[in-house]
This record gives C-alpha cells, sequence and structure tokens, in this order.
C-alpha cells in the first residue's frame, strides 16, 4: 500500500490540478507517477476532455469523492516509452486512456471485452488501483497506463476533438452497437445536445440512420441541422410537434442527466422501438408501463464500452470523419469551464490544451 | 351500422350472460350471433376462462367499459359449421378464440403476424368490429369468428386447462420467444403466482430454464415448487433472501398488476438482464436508472401475441404437456368467482364450464 504524498509516492515528477474538497475548486496540485512496469505504456498528455462526471466528482456530487481529487477520463497524449512486453504501441505513438485503467482481467467480463462491466474495474481518477495506489487522471501532463487500457488514435482524427471521443463517444456508440440501434434506414431521436448527444447525432448518420433531434430549446434547432448534421429537429415542449412526431421513432438515444419525463419519449417510437438511458438521474423516472405492453417498447441502460469496442468506435469515427465539437481551453480556464458546464453553456464539450498548460 | 337489440341484431339465438353497469354484476342476458360467413367458423363454447381483464372489464375500472358487456377472451369449444372458404376447420374439431377476433389483415403487423398490434385489432369483447356491429365474448353459448383469429386446440390437451392459453399463456410465450428469453440452463424470476405467473413458470421449465418464483407470499412455495414446478422460490419481503440472489437472474417475468418496486426486481439481474412486464399498473412506477446502467439492463414490455405465434405456443404446450392448473365453476358461480379473484383467491385460474352452465 502507498504510505507516501501524492507528489512523493512514485518516482515520475507530474504537474496536474485537482481538487481538494468540495468546493470543487481546481487548483495546481503537485503529483507523481509509477515507474513503467513491463506491461505499462508512459503517456505525455496532450488534450483531456471534461467531463461532467469530472464536475459531479470534484464537488462530491456524487458522494463518493476521495480528496485529493485529479479529475479527466477522456486522455489523449503520445507515447514517450513502453515496458518491456508492450508491443502494440512505441514512442512518438498517438494514444488515448479512457474511463478505466484497470480491471481483473480473469473474469467473464474481461475476458469477452467488456472490462467495463468488470466487477473489479478501477476508473481513471478517483479510485485505488489493486496494488492499493489512488488513481489520478488526466488534468495532469504524464500518466501511466497498463497497455489494454490504451487506446491507439487514428492519425487523421484531429487531437483535441477525439479526447471526448474516449468517454462520450463510447458512451453512445456501444450501447448503439449492443442494442442493435444500427440499422440503416431506421430513425433515432436523440434527447440532449451535450458532449453525449451531438456525439449521438454524428454516429447516428454515419450509421445511415435518420436522425432527429429531441430538445426543450428552439434555439439549437439550426446548429443541430446545419453543423451537425441532424435531419430534424423536435421540441420537446411543444405539444403539437410531439404529437405529430408520435409513433415515428426506431430508436431514441436518451443522454439528459436530470429527472425527466418518459412517457412523451416513449410515445414517439414505433412498434419494437427502443429507448437508451446513458444519463444518470439522481432520482428514479417515472416509467409507464402500458407505454412499453401496447407496443413492445423497452428501455434499457448501458455504461461506456470495453476497450475492444472502444477502438472499434475510434477506427469509425476516424472512417466517418467524426469528432466532438471542442471549446479548448487552457487549464487555468477550468474553473469557470466548470460553472459553465453546469450551466450547459458549451458547444459541446470543453476541452483542456494540457501540452500547452501544464508546462 | 347494427341498430337492433344484441338479442334480435343477428340470426342466431344465444345464452350468454354479461353486466349491464359498473356494479359488474355478471347475469343472463341475451343474445345473437352473425350467420356464418364464407371466412367464419361458428364455435359451440365448451369453456371460457376468467381473465383478470374480465373484471376489469365488468366494473369498468379502466374506464371504457361498454355496456352491456359479455366479458372472455379464453374461448374453448368445438366447430358446428364453417363458411365456404374456411379450409383449416371443420364441424367437430376442437378450436380456440383468444384476445382478438378481427384485425385489418393488410397493415405491416398484420402481414407479419402480428396481429395484436394491429392498429385496427377487435378485441374478442367490449369493441365494435369493422362493420360496426359490438363484440360479446365467451361467456355465452356460441361465438361466430372469422377463421383467421380461430386457434386449433391439440387433441391431448385438456380443454379446460388450455382455456387460459389463450390470453394467459401467449402473454408469456410471446416476450420469452421476442426478447429471447428462452435460452436453455439461463435463470428466469417470475413475479406474482397468478393466471400469468402459474403459466410462465411451466412455459419456462419447458424452454429448459432454471425457475425461481418471486413472492410476497412464504405460504406459496410448496405448491411453487412441488406442484408447478419452479426450482426455487424467493420471499421478495425478505432482505437477506433478496440480497443472497443479487445478480443471479437472467431474465425476469413481471406478472404484477399493482404499483410495485422495480428496483429490488432489477437487482436480481445479471449484466444483459431482462425484466419484461406483462401487467398493467394503473400509474407509473418508479424506473432506477442508474440500475440499467450499471448492469445493462433492460425493461420491456409486451401485449399478448399474434394468431401464428398464438397456435405455435399451443402446440409448444401440447408438445410439453403444459396446461393450466385451473378451477372449474358453474356459470353462475361467476360473480363469486370474480369477488374471489378480485382478492387473488384462485388457485389459478377460474373456467367455466359453458357448455354445462348454458343449456
Amino acid at each position: 500500500m502507498a504510505k507516501s504524498s501524492p507528489e512523493d509516492e512514485h518516482p515520475i515528477k507530474t504537474l496536474a490540478w485537482g481538487a481538494r474538497d468540495s468546493s470543487g475548486l481546481i487548483s495546481p496540485f503537485p503529483l507523481s507517477r509509477r515507474e513503467n512496469r513491463d506491461e505499462d505504456v508512459n503517456i505525455k498528455i496532450l488534450y483531456c476532455g471534461v467531463c461532467h462526471s469530472d464536475l459531479h466528482a470534484a464537488k462530491n456530487e456524487w458522494g463518493f469523492t476521495s480528496y485529493p481529487v485529479v479529475p479527466g477520463h477522456e486522455i489523449v497524449g503520445v507515447v514517450t516509452s513502453v515496458g518491456n512486453n508492450v508491443k502494440k504501441f512505441k514512442a512518438g505513438d498517438q494514444v488515448g486512456v479512457g474511463v478505466i485503467v484497470e480491471s481483473c482481467k480473469s473474469c467473464e467480463n474481461c475476458e469477452e471485452d467488456r472490462e467495463n462491466y468488470c466487477p473489479k474495474l478501477v476508473y481513471t481518477y478517483n479510485a485505488h488501483l489493486h496494488d492499493g495506489s489512488k488513481t489520478y487522471g488526466g488534468y495532469s501532463d504524464k500518466i501511466v497506463v497498463d497497455q489494454r487500457y490504451v487506446l491507439r488514435i487514428p492519425e487523421n482524427l484531429p487531437l483535441d476533438g477525439t479526447a471526448p471521443l474516449l468517454c462520450a463517444g463510447i458512451t453512445v456508440y456501444s450501447p448503439m452497437k449492443y442494442y442493435g440501434m444500427n440499422e440503416k434506414g431506421k430513425h433515432l431521436g436523440v434527447v440532449g445536445l451535450g458532449g453525449l448527444g451531438h456525439v449521438a447525432v454524428k454516429i447516428g448518420k454515419a450509421f445511415g440512420l435518420k436522425v432527429t433531434v429531441i430538445s426543450t430549446s428552439p434555439k439549437k434547432k439550426a446548429e443541430a441541422i446545419s453543423k451537425l448534421g441532424a435531419d430534424s429537429f423536435l421540441v420537446s415542449t411543444d405539444p403539437e410537434q410531439m404529437k405529430a412526431a408520435a409513433e415515428t421513432m426506431d430508436y431514441i438515444m436518451d443522454t439528459v442527466s436530470a429527472v425527466h419525463a418518459l412517457a412523451p419519449l416513449l410515445s414517439l417510437l414505433k412498434l419494437n422501438g427502443k429507448l437508451i438511458t446513458v444519463g444518470l438521474p439522481n432520482k428514479p423516472l417515472e416509467l409507464p408501463i402500458s407505454s412499453l405492453v401496447v407496443a413492445r417498447r423497452m428501455v434499457g441502460g448501458s455504461n461506456f464500452g470495453g476497450l475492444k469496442e472502444t477502438q472499434e468506435m475510434l477506427d469509425f469515427c476516424a472512417e466517418h470523419n467524426i469528432a466532438a465539437d471542442v471549446e479548448v481551453i487552457k487549464m487555468d480556464d477550468i474553473n469557470n469551464a466548470m460553472e459553465r458546464l453546469a450551466k450547459s453553456d458549451v458547444q459541446y464539450r470543453f476541452v483542456i490544451d494540457i501540452a500547452n498548460s501544464l508546462k
């Protein structure tokens, strides 16, 4: 078990920013990273996305933050060195790290490339590795990660816009594959046009779907259609629009984390329609059973994805030129960015330019 | 449009019992049935199951009962004559009629044998045929039905115990097929040991599943195991039993119509587990989204089944010697039976011995 301070615990000195208490204020925080082991990839971080989870963790809004916390699990960087057993990566490679950095490697889920459902998975920050040492995330200039949890970033993708794919991208891609929501010509509704939703629109289009953005904000229409490529836009607070759209959709990707009504969304689904929730409202939602029964609809969940599927998603995005739309910020803008994020005032993901901020 | 009284509307005099108002009291009610048309099968009714829907309709508990109502949609009988175009059936055949007696025959659902989801389906009672005449159900001695909506009853099945399969049986069989809840060796939980639940146990065992009955009543254990063939029994109000059973089930068939908690049931499901609701609670249930997300669980609904699948279910039940466990009553016991049904005091379905009651 590690006993020294985060700064002295390991040999590799690391610059980082983190939160020390539930104020959530993020400030410079000296850190260290472990020496490369045989399976390790040593990464110089270039960009790190700002996921809504980072905000929850910094402010302890989920109640399980262990301070200090260095957030960040949408990490893109370049390999600086690799351990003896690492053949997949070499110095100079562009790589990514997402939501987890360890799992048991031996359970059924790990063996079937579903590390994201391994009971012993270790999150990239605010968690403990199996050796007892604490994990610190990507708001830092270096990270050392077992090669199994490192992704290859295709050459043609922009590094800043790719960072959010490591969490937001896989979180919407995985359920679309698992639940069969990728049948060309089918109609997908995307609820919530934030970090996850805007990537869902792009991935949906790449699957050949008709995509409708469902939002409470009419002002998002122009951008949803012209910039993100959605086919249509539905204002969920307009009863006439909602009525006209009843039973027209095959799938709905619901990315909303706030408590919201499922009944109006379910009514948009055709027979056998599927609504997938990837947000995490902090209270139960009301489920109208009759709406499931009369049209054999279903509501399902999904929690990011395994490493193999994350690589597949990255390769898919590269093939279809999909990256997140981002606002690139410097590390010392982070507290302002967090405030804006809390108000959903971002199009559509903040990404920290780590390489030019932490020197 | 039909304008005369139910007794005089059609040429075939029919004895029936029905409810005239929301007291739900069921009493003799003179009826008539139409003359056989080319596609029609004329049936002498022998048995009719008493579905919980009959009680709801008789008392107008769903708010759309059009009195007078003659309930009954679990009908078994014998063919007395057939129309000119009927080749599938002949006089003397044992046949059944379930939840619907007409649909549009031309929509995508009808063309793909999902008449149960046809927007123009016509229920066996408390509805209107496309010619405007009202439908009256199986609490009667005769019924005339288009051959498409008539099922063949396999020879080896008991007629009284087969009647409930026409609604309860297909209602649990269809989702087990559609949602893939029939993989040999998997673990099925059945919630609610009533008309639907007890058939779900038997069908689950026939699919080769391990079946656990989940109930609030410990006293049902012995019978669930010894008589119905369940492998185990879980008392849902016992926190220790529930905890020990966490993440052990692949599927749950939830047949409970009352408002109830989904969270404890979802926690019983493994990764990728499926909970199917076939009851119709009159209020939304609370859905804990996090429970869906963390283990990629889903909640789905289903509404009885199409005619082809209903025939498949009957043949499957014949092959596996599955019939409902029934209490056979006479027609004039119906009001007492309804009272007991309202208290779930029946093992497990009342079936009216029509042939020996209505003469």
